[in-house]
């Protein structure tokens, strides 16, 4: 998988609180290196430190005080994520192609104009509301394939794969 | 689309309200036919009306006090996603051979012992915590394919795809 980061833009702190969280737990799970924040939210921050504290892995999170400025400095392509673009199945064969780094941007309510000027693609997992965390997730997998299946080095527990329960084992002292 | 539906469970008021919301957003707009929530929260069920209303079909919201009772007696599969399972890419293509209806089963934190034992299958998006959104959405388009690209008929607007800006219609005069 070659490099991405995502960029959160738009989070009401209190009313997306655990929204951001899922963006920023599936940005991990599903490969990208780094998520920035617009606007910080201590309480986001911790949780998804403690997760890759826990599970391993050397995913960044960071905060942004200017979205506008990240979207103009990034090195990439930006890839915009919005049930009001144009359907992935028809731009993913050239999304594949593109050279790293890529930046996929994830917005809250109503994102304002200048995301879908600076991004080079605004692409909908169909034009139906639903939701950002599953724009993330089908995006990733479908230019990615399976990166879901992450295994990350340094954690302090790891999942047993099991057709019938809860399995965790503690790989702390190995 | 064969008919599938989708039973949230182990939603906390308050904490989860927008996170079971997206989830309900998610099997909408990914092709359930239904979602059943364990505990009414009256909130979840105006927002997705909401949406129900605004951008069509006919995606039905329940509540079920008896979760458990609800899988004994789900006539079908049931597929449980969760972080504990085996791999989606090892039971994918059983599962696309399974027969309607099937159950899509997604607890918040901590689900009980009996979700496992009465699931069939106990499936994975990785074993990495993230999100049970994007659990869902992943699972539902690696099973049915891009059924997030769904039009439904009877709404009050109509998002036209668009590149370049949020680009929407009122279709409930024509």
């Amino acid at each position: 998988m070659s490099y991405c980061e995502v960029l959160r833009i738009g989070h009401r702190p209190e009313r997306d609180k655990r929204i951001t969280t899922h963006v920023a737990l599936t940005a991990r799970a599903f490969g990208a290196s780094r998520i920035s924040f617009h606007r910080a939210d201590s309480r986001i921050l911790d949780t998804v430190s403690d997760v890759c504290k826990k599970f391993g892995g050397d995913f960044k999170i960071e905060t942004t005080s200017n979205p506008k400025r990240f979207l103009k400095d990034w090195p990439g392509k930006i890839i915009h994520l919005t049930m009001f673009g144009i359907s992935i199945d028809e731009e993913v064969d050239k999304i594949k192609e593109l050279p790293e780094p890529l930046l996929f941007v994830v917005g809250a309510e109503k994102v304002p104009p200048w995301v879908f000027e600076l991004s080079d693609y605004n692409i909908a997992i169909g034009n139906q509301p639903h939701s950002e965390v599953a724009a993330l997730s089908v995006a990733l997998s479908k230019i990615y394939g399976n990166v879901y299946n992450q295994n990350f080095e340094g954690g302090e527990v790891k999942v047993i794969p099991s057709s019938e329960r809860r399995n965790m084992v503690d790989t702390s002292d190995s």
